[in-house]
């Protein structure tokens, strides 16, 4: 399972004055201390990017590439962002993402033709809403795989991220449930191996203890990653999780175990 | 799922010693213990009772039950120790258990007839040793099902455990991934519910430092939690495992979700 960071975000505050003074040193501090972290990809998260979205997107990339040769993840809703972003880009690249919402199959999808890159469709509806039950996982998996045909993008470039609902919600529960069904069952469906990524904070969203949100989220890695999980997306700087996460790749077979393997 | 305490075995020198002396007091201790670290059924595990079966195990049922109402489980390969247990039961009782070798179809599996209590049936082949690849788990389980059957004991009253394999062994790592493929499929394959159960410690075994061992048992509680897993056989004094399997039933919906309900 390669573990992407998903620290670089607007949300922290650090890293959007970063992004308003256009100051690339605190992002390169915090990128080095990612790939240290066990990090093997770089998500860089700027937000909807409403405006200078072409110069943003080109300082972080250009900012993410002095720090790590690792790939980076094109992670904005603004399509103008996502190919600026591209056109920067020397390491490998994932567009993330784009789903059934008219606009992003219209405007993001298909530069991961123009640019020959993987792109990450996420299961929701087309209003961005999530699916409730297994079956719905199913439609749109099979929709977004339609949508990429269609736009020329073969379903090898295509990494599916079923999109880990808070447990809070109402039907958080069982949105997850569906989901790790959904996961175990992906190939038997698609008919051929389809990649997944999948976020892990959004399972503890909320105001709670971080102790709390860490101690959920390690439960529930597991039950991913034996799914079928390649990718997964989350805080680096978690100690325990990342030491689940690399347990989870010695019990899944990724790696030859050895006592000398584990933290 | 219900959490079986490990800790009430043999193996443990107080425990034992307690034995030896016909001491109760340590074993009420223990046991008290257990239940307020959150076991919801203690195992009793005396070892093989080569002599004296009936009184130790008589001894132990007894010691056990004025400290606890909780169910127990009668963890000996002693035909005549798990008579005696079950003669001198008053709190629900599981036999653990019995699997294909011959001695303990004909002399333990009866038991659970005579008595009317559930038994644990171990997805071993006939010389004890595990299966390799997923259709052995199923062969297995349909002998074991026949053999209850024939015994007059009912699928209700069987409990499969599959064995979970240390890792450090050459094919520990691809059983446990067949066990988990194995769980997920078993009701399909059996075309009804069969209850489950698992003992976690054994995933560790071997010389290496506790904090490795737990840090794998914690990242495998839940993998085997989300494929179907009724019951977990672990050492109860593990903090951080106990939190993870309360995890664990918060996200598969044993337990209604809120944050209350983590540690």
């Amino acid at each position: 399972m390669i573990i992407v960071a998903d620290n670089l975000t607007i949300t922290h505050p650090d890293v959007s004055d970063a992004i308003a003074a256009r100051n690339p040193e605190p992002i390169r501090a915090l990128v080095m201390a990612c790939v240290d972290a066990g990090a093997g990809a770089i998500d860089i998260n700027p937000g909807p990017l409403t405006k200078n979205a072409s110069e943003i997107m080109t300082f972080l990339v250009e900012t993410v590439q002095a720090a790590t040769a690792k790939p980076i993840l094109l992670d904005t809703t603004s399509a103008e962002g996502v190919a600026a972003g591209l056109s920067a880009a020397k390491n490998r690249v994932i567009i993330n993402g784009f789903s059934l919402e008219p606009q992003k199959c219209e405007n993001i999808l298909p530069l991961a033709r123009q640019f020959d890159v993987d792109i990450i469709g996420y299961v929701l509806r087309p209003d961005s809403s999530v699916p409730t039950d297994e079956a719905e996982f199913y439609e749109i998996t099979l929709s977004l795989l339609e949508a990429a045909q269609k736009a020329g993008v073969s379903h090898e470039r295509l990494i599916i991220d079923p999109v880990v609902a808070p447990l809070i919600w109402e039907n958080g529960a069982a949105h997850n449930r569906a989901l790790l069904s959904f996961l175990h069952r992906l190939d038997d469906l698609a008919g051929t191996r389809l990649r997944r990524i999948a976020g892990l904070s959004n399972l503890s969203a909320g105001p709670a203890p971080k102790r709390k949100k860490q101690l959920l989220q390690r439960a529930f890695l597991p039950m991913m990653a034996s799914a079928g999980l390649d990718m997964v997306l989350m805080d680096v700087f978690q100690k325990g999780g990342m030491a689940t996460a690399r347990a989870c790749g010695l019990i899944t077979g990724e790696k030859i175990f050895s006592w000398a393997a584990i933290d």
